[in-house]
Order: structure tokens, then C-alpha cells, then sequence
């Protein structure tokens, strides 16, 4: 049987997610904005600083009338508080406090530090100040009408500090990806309720809910439904009611009996294949009213690893996120390969750059996927390679 | 005055923050956890996989059944689903799916791409299988009572999969550091509220809660009050009453009048201190009712950095998230630096790995921080620095 090269689903499951790269963005308060990305340039509405104001603690005095060391009449007092301080008095100080409004007539503020107050209400200034010393002028960081940050901007605590100081209250960013996840199988129940011959708990929905959510997806409906169509159907309808705009299904795709996923979307027009690649041979995509719906296969394995390689890009893409990374690094023993299917094997990364594989290839070993740091991506065509060849791995 | 050197503050926080290591684990339900740290390795209560199952779809035999190529009657139907299947009879095959229990009797499973069944109930092998192909022994991926997770693992979807397999529905994690925030000032206002002359907006609450939130504290309590040590000792007492570990004050502390958290805190044994560094130099760490309170200053710039430096680190080491990343750049043009104080100036990474500065050296430029993506350190004794000198920056 031919098998789908890796590269060629990915191109299809690309262009069926096509849609999701356009959609409305989502207006946040700035409390709730942290970590999410801008989706359009934000300009300041108010000068910043909206005031002139000091910037130390000390003696707001107009320059002229000290050209020389001297000492001022003490004449006012002004905090760092609502209201409109008095006009400076000619050849007099104002005490003032950093970010206090800088009175009309004076034009420098002299730092307390060098100043020296003395009892009879003067103030004693012992050198030369310019015009403009310790004043911040209104808009000198930032004028009303400029951009205060950039479309795409993925938003950090100083990005929040800065729309606050604007005064403004909530933001549009990009929305999130609003996803379902649905596992299927008669085999299986929730985690945590009590096995029965022939039973296994449902690794799948969780895997799928945290990898999602872990690429700033939102989980509208989660669901798992034994190897039946009316179910399994109307698990989906439930999916679009819950206004889902990617449908991610485990189960049910490959050449046996009981293939309630494939059984249910194949005479709707879904395209189920068999790839090249182990683990995760069977992969599907379908639409469903419209809505599109990836199906990976039920081994727990599998599944994961092809969330990881079809549909994470693309959200991390959406959502503005960096790729997975990956990392060149040398085989620590031998390894054997299937000659015409890409391999992903689970890995562990050693110090000195080295990798050893941990678990063998079989695709239900979860406890060994969850004990690895990287998967090893071996190409279709290398079918075994020596103790200390370079191979691609992906961070996990 | 003789300033108090940055790492001097450091030890003192340092110190102050010691107890927050200390903390009893919060269990949370495995949906909840991604993200989170393990407070205890986990061992997996059953066998993974928990029954002895078919690693394929295809035929269960008993191997000996066959030792050289032939055909079997197909005497069962074995889905994977709950049940126990009927015990294979000798001479005979049960067509099998991927993850179904194997009947007592096989010890071999051959995939149905190797094999032809006919229109009288016969299934022909073409080759000859060993005891034990396809087949997933109880228990190969872990053991019952084996380590499936170890302590102080930051928990991924591989992770929760595995949990969940093992039926486990809930965690013990390292618990979030309970932290309140406080804004001082009597210029200050919500952000979005309209404003008055002489006051602003506040930004430093924003940006405290959100530069903790993203090292994984939980937010009690966020409060902001006027420069009047009453109303500023109630917002204390609440934030005891939120059951916060951890306070954080901006303003108030320097040496001018209205300085609400010195007036407030000194009396009650507070250090209130100034360091040799631009910008934040007033600097001051108090106990009220055996809570730790770290005191910044008000102006944002500084408040920001204050956190960033002093508190920042050690809740990434509770959290167990890695260091934030200093890099070595050049710089773009020469700069001149306060002599005596370490200085933190804002600046821009281009490509090439140099550096410009932006916004210049004051404490209010918020809009200027939020455009800048790296912090330039010069070190205390440096008071100019060519182009193309080597500085140390911290990502932002």
C-alpha cells in the first residue's frame, strides 16, 4: 500500500485551517491582556506625562533669579496630589515633591539633596541651576495621538503598565482558537473511574486539551464517546452549538471494524489516509457544517505526536508563538528504523549534546513520552543508523 | 550619603523572602495542572498498559498453531471494548482490533495487511509469527507502584496524559505564592478614570500584578490609597486578612514629605534604605504582622525594575522557572552613566547583537520601557562607555 508522505498531510491540514487565520479580534479588559497579542496598534490618548512635573524631591525655583548661589524664600509647599499649584512667586522656592505639578513661573527643580533648609523658612542653594533641571515636561515620553505600542505585540506586564498610565482600560487582541476535543473508543472511560476487564482510561482528551491550551487554544466542549455514529454525531453537533472552530478527534480512523470517526465523516467527504510515519500511520481531516475537524488515531501515542506535528504549528502561528524548537544532536547507540515510514521515536536528551531512545517505538507507551524530552525525527528513507549520527530532535 | 550597593538589597530580600520556600503543596485537579509544578513524585497505582492487548488490527493466534504458512477459521470477533474475550480455541483465529483484550490462548497477533480472509470464514497467513509479535504485555510501558512522574516537574500535556492513563485525577503541586499589591499616592487614579490636574494614572499596580502573575504568584489582593498612613495600615490589614505571603508596596519611601509607607512601616522597624542605583534608589523591606512587604519606589519605571531585580528571581526559583536571560551586546553609540550608581537603561536589540539605548535615564518613561525589549546594566563604577563596548542586558 502507498503510503501519504508526512509533508503532504501537512499541507492539507494547513490549507483547512486557512480560515482560522482570519478572524475577528477580541476586546480584553488590560487586567485579563497579559500574554495575548495585540491586534491592532494602540495610540496613547493623553500626553505622558499628562502634566509638567517634577522629577525629584526638592525646590521648584525659576532659574533666573538664582545666577548665582544664593537662598530663597520657602514660600509654598507642594505634594504629590490632585489640584493646581499657586504661580511661583518671583525670587521664591516651592517645596516639591517628585511628580508634583511644577508651579507657572518656576522652570527647574533643585534636588533636596542639594539644598539646605534653614529655620528661619529659607532655602539655601548652593550652585547654578539651568532652566529645565528635574523637570518633566508634559508628552516628553510620549505625546497624545503617537503610537504607544504595535499591532502584534504579545503583551508583558510593561506593556500593560504603559496602557495604564494611558488610561485605557481594555485592548483588542487576537482571539482565541476555540477548539473541541472528542475522544473516541468503547474501550474507554474517564480517568479515575474504576477499570473493568477490557478498559482502559482516556488519556487522549486530556492530552489534546493541555497541548491546545498550552498554545493559547480555548477549549469549548470536551467530550469522549464509545465507537457509536448517532454518538459520535451528535457529540459534533454539540461541538458547533459550542460555537467550536476546529473540531480535534482521537479514534476510529484506521482499516478495522468499529471506525465510528471514519464510519461517521467518510460518506460526508472526509479524506482518510494512511501516512508514512510511525507512530500515527492513520490521519484523517473532515469538515463538519463547515467547521473543520482533524482526526488522529487512538493510540495515545499517536495521537499526541500528531497534534504536535499537524495542528500545533498552526496554532502557535495564530496565536503568534514561537515554533517548537529543534535541535541537531548525536545518537548516543545505534538505532533501527521502518525503511519508507518517518519515525518519530521518544528520546532523552543527554548532556554534551548526546540523545539515547527511551521506551521503543510502540505507540502506547505513554509513561515513556512523559519521561521524554524530545522526540528523534528519523527521515522515510534511513532504515538504521550508528552510535554517534546527527539526527533532528524536537524539544518536548 | 553613602548609598547601599544593589547586592547589599538583594541578600536583604533575599533573606526577607526566605520562608516563602517552605510551603505546604496545593492538589489540584490534573485538568488544572498544566503548567504546574509536582510537589511529589507520583507512582502509578496500576499496570500501563493495564491489560495484555493487540498492539494492531488483525489476527490473534496461538503461534504454534502455525509453524509453517496456512489458513485458520475465524472464530471470534474480539473489538476493543469492555469485556473479557472468550478463551481462543486451539486451531483456530479471533479477529482482533488495536488495543482489545487477547483472548487467553494467543500469544501472537498478525496484522490484517498480511493476511486474506476468504468468503468461508478463513483467514490466510503468509508467513510464519512468533510468540509475542503485536502483542502489548500488561504492564510493558510501567508497573504498578513504578515512578510515572518525579517531583518538581513542570507538568506538560505528555505529562497529564500520563497522569490520566494511570486513572490519577488529581496532583499535589507546588502551591502559588499569595501576593498583594499596593499602589501609595495621593496623585494616583484608576486607569480609565478621568483626570485631574495634577494627577495621573495608575500604572505600577497594573504592572506588579502582572509582572507577578507571569512568575506564577496568585493575586489576593490589589489595592491603591492615598498618602494617609490609616487608610494605608487598613489596606495591610486586608491584605493579611486575603491571607497574602507576600506584600508589595510602590511609593512612599523616599526622603521627601507625605511619604506614607515610611511614616508608616519605619515606626514598626522597617529598612528603609537608598541604593547606588539609577533608576530606584529608595529601596525599603518591612514586616507588618510577620508578612513580608517589599517597598519600591512610585515612579514606574522604577517600581517595575525594582521588582524585576529583587522579587522577581526568587519567585522564579519557587516557581521553578529558569533565570530571566542576560545576553552581552555592543553598543550602537557611546553613553554616559551616573558614577557611583548602577544604572538600567532601556534599550532596543538590533539585529547583529548591538544595542541602543531609548527614552533616556528617567524614571517615568513607561511608554519608553514598553517600546524597549532589553535592560542595559552598567555596572556602579563606570561613568562613560564607548561605542562598541561589550554591556550586559536582560531580556525583557
Amino acid at each position: 500500500m502507498a503510503r501519504t508522505p508526512v509533508a503532504e498531510h501537512e499541507g492539507r491540514v494547513r490549507a483547512l485551517l486557512a480560515p482560522l487565520r482570519t478572524r475577528a479580534p477580541e476586546t480584553v479588559p488590560v487586567a485579563a491582556a497579559l500574554g495575548r497579542v495585540l491586534a491592532a496598534p494602540v495610540v496613547s490618548p493623553i500626553d505622558l506625562p499628562p502634566f509638567r512635573n517634577s522629577q525629584m524631591d526638592g525646590y521648584a525655583i525659576r532659574s533666573a533669579d538664582l545666577p548665582e548661589p544664593g537662598s530663597l524664600l520657602i514660600a509654598a509647599d507642594i505634594p504629590a496630589a490632585p489640584g493646581t499649584p499657586s504661580p511661583l512667586v518671583a525670587g521664591t522656592a516651592a517645596r516639591i515633591m517628585t511628580g508634583a505639578s511644577i508651579p507657572t513661573g518656576a522652570d527647574a527643580v533643585v534636588p533636596v539633596e542639594d539644598t539646605v533648609a534653614s529655620d528661619d523658612g529659607r532655602v539655601t542653594i548652593a550652585s547654578v541651576w539651568s532652566a529645565g533641571s528635574y523637570v518633566r515636561e508634559a508628552g516628553s515620553d510620549l505625546r497624545a495621538g503617537e503610537d504607544l505600542l504595535p499591532a502584534g505585540l504579545r503583551l508583558s506586564s510593561r506593556h500593560l503598565a504603559a496602557l495604564s498610565a494611558a488610561g485605557i482600560t481594555s485592548v483588542d487582541v487576537e482571539s482565541r482558537v476555540r477548539v473541541a476535543v472528542i475522544s473516541t473508543g468503547s474501550e474507554l472511560v474517564a480517568p479515575g473511574e474504576s477499570l473493568g476487564p477490557g478498559q482502559i482510561a482516556d488519556s487522549n482528551g486530556t492530552a489534546l486539551v493541555a497541548a491546545a491550551r498550552d498554545v493559547a487554544a480555548q477549549i469549548v466542549l470536551e467530550g469522549r464517546v464509545v465507537d457509536d455514529r448517532d454518538a459520535f454525531e451528535a457529540l459534533l453537533e454539540a461541538a458547533i452549538a459550542a460555537d467550536a472552530e476546529l473540531v480535534l478527534t482521537s479514534g476510529g480512523i484506521s482499516q478495522g471494524a468499529y471506525e465510528v470517526v471514519r464510519e461517521t465523516l467518510e460518506p460526508q467527504g472526509a479524506l482518510v489516509d494512511v501516512l508514512a510515519m510511525q507512530p500515527g500511520g492513520p490521519q484523517a481531516i473532515a469538515s463538519f457544517r463547515g467547521i473543520p475537524v482533524v482526526c488522529f488515531p487512538g493510540n495515545p501515542v499517536s495521537s499526541q505526536l500528531s497534534f504536535l506535528l499537524f495542528v500545533e504549528p498552526l496554532l502557535r502561528e495564530i496565536a503568534r508563538l514561537p515554533d517548537r524548537i529543534r535541535v541537531t544532536r548525536v545518537l548516543d547507540a545505534p538505532l533501527t528504523s521502518v525503511e519508507g515510514k518517518r519515525q518519530f521515536l521518544r528520546g532523552r536528551s543527554l548532556p554534551d549534546g548526546r540523545v539515547e531512545t527511551l521506551g521503543g517505538p510502540s505507540s502506547h507507551l505513554v509513561a515513556a513520552l512523559a519521561a521524554a524530552d524530545v522526540l528523534i525525527d528519523i527521515p522515510e528513507d534511513v532504515a538504521e543508523l550508528p552510535a554517534g549520527a546527527s539526527v533532528e530532535t524536537w524539544e518536548l
